[in-house]
């Protein structure tokens, strides 16, 4: 019987190598990056093993920018930020002094970065606030149906990693429940979740400031303010972790050092044998490789120390990813 | 065949009396509230018809104190605070001079009534905040394990209304996702909504207050501060609806002037034909009756005056419910 078998193997072996690359993860080389995601998802979910984790608890979290898009040249809401700036300040000629709209108009990066945390607060004041919160909508669609990313000529909605679109797919598949931990605004995002990653509003957390409710001559009205402003990134991940999800996660995904207290927080999960995952941009060929500079957003210099402490895996998008964007949502322009 | 099928009718029917009696609302007595709200749900879920919700907009909310459980004679988390401070002043001289605590001591409602919004934060501040978030729910735990409501003898985690709770199973089988939007304190009722009405936390929205992250030497530690506190009440139940579900509601359920808002924004719902429902306190005898007393927590008077323009359902507690709690759940004293 034995020699029967073997050549049957034999006959096989194209057609499970051909369904390994189209398989679940097809944008992942095999790697030990992609067998450490794949075996903690195996043995997470194996009934009778040591390490199952039953399905109420299986919460995983994922950075945004840089994790599951990419954040260069700037992260994509800053740019439509910038975007909208220019589409809005003719009709307010009261905007002309202000030095973070002429920045914004000249396209000077540089400017807008040196004006820190309050030029980011008044571009978002400008742009994310005074309307009601289906007129940001509108104009969040708007945006993303007439720009295109400056490098990759792709609509920005249609620029989520495929390795990792693949991966939140799977995990949900074996029972575990996506969320998004950003950031980014939680209205600006919650616009592209959906249809990006399979992720519903309810499910998407980021920065947010609080809307006032009215009534009105036809129903209600939330207007967006910047009241209550929540910045969430660093430390502040876990406490909207806690806040919106209400349980601690079994797996945490990043790209930046501002995911680090987010990974900490889930690696220290006692319940059950926790995952932390990575993303290193690598790749300047396909994306870009910018984590070591110290001054780029979005830098990774304590995450990828502290991953041998913590067991995290690290994944080098250059080698372990097989594809970066989906070539069936855009013919992007790699080159840089 | 006439013949025999008429009889047999008449054999049936005490059966079918029993099954509706037994069915899935088996304690709401058939009545106009029952009908509207089983119409509203066989027309939202009927996939022909013109007033079907796809199932991906099912969003219910649901008020929590007077709707799903009683908040008389105090809500159940005042007096969880109250029990604390008693339990807690002795190896607190410090608080010995504090009028709030004085107040809870001497279980003087009046005077805690009088200290206002800045006595109850008082109260907060010494019974909800500074330690961790684990520490406080082992307080929570500890404390419906040890105490019980002063009229019905039970643990206040069996007092759940039984015909919400049906409603609440009710609605979740026909694909509704239900959320509490309470202006309960968020960390005091997701310790006890997965139990008594099958609500995971991430779905139990009420007032808040922010954490704060920091490592420890084995791992990290969230410590519950009163910064950033948010009250979940009138105008900000919108408000917070639209923060941590993302969706407008297509059906909404309070008892008071409070859930108002709720209801309106709900009501407001233009895709949909939305319910709003008020669940009004009648029952002097099994439970309380006190809406219209405008002094009373929980009153309901602008939301009765409302009802008829926006088409809300009115329950009252004492025609249309035949149980209150659970018998099953608990021997409870009924007697006022």
């Amino acid at each position: 019987m034995k020699t029967r078998l073997l050549p049957l193997a034999v006959v096989l072996l194209p057609f499970m190598a051909w369904s390994a690359e189209n398989g679940p993860l097809s944008a992942w080389n095999a790697s030990p990056a992609k067998s450490q995601i794949l075996n903690w998802v195996a043995q997470s979910t194996q009934q009778d093993g040591p390490d199952f984790i039953p399905p109420d608890q299986r919460y995983v979290v994922f950075d945004n920018d840089g994790t599951l898009w990419p954040e260069a040249p700037l992260t994509f809401q800053l740019q439509f930020a910038v975007d909208e700036v220019n589409r809005l300040a003719p009709s307010h000629p009261e905007w002309q002094d202000n030095p973070v709209v002429i920045a914004a108009q000249k396209h000077d990066m540089a400017a807008l970065e040196k004006a820190g945390q309050q030029g980011l607060m008044t571009l978002l004041t400008l742009t994310h606030s005074n309307m009601p919160v289906e007129e940001f909508d509108q104009r969040v669609d708007a945006w993303l149906a007439s720009h295109r990313h400056p490098r990759f000529g792709c609509p920005y909605n249609k620029l989520g990693y495929l390795p990792m679109r693949q991966l939140l797919d799977y995990l949900r598949d074996k029972g575990f429940k996506t969320w998004i931990i950003s950031g980014g605004g939680i209205d600006f995002m919650r616009r592209v979740a959906g249809e990006m990653y399979g992720i519903p509003p309810e499910q998407v957390v980021g920065s947010f400031s609080l809307t006032e409710f009215r009534l009105t001559d036809d129903g209600t009205q939330l207007e967006k303010t910047m009241k209550g402003a929540f910045y969430n990134d660093e430390a502040q991940k876990p406490v909207s972790i806690h806040l919106f999800m209400g349980h601690r996660p079994v797996a945490a995904f990043g790209n930046s050092d501002g995911d680090v207290p987010m990974l900490q927080y889930t690696s220290a999960n006692k319940q059950v044998k926790p995952l932390g995952v990575l993303i290193h941009h690598t790749d300047a060929q396909r994306e870009y490789a910018y984590d070591a500079h110290p001054s780029a957003s979005g830098k990774l210099i304590n995450g990828l120390s502290l991953a041998p402490h913590y067991g995290w895996v690290v994944v080098n998008m250059k080698s372990d990813w097989n594809q970066v964007f989906d070539p069936a949502q855009c013919s992007y322009h790699p080159a840089k």
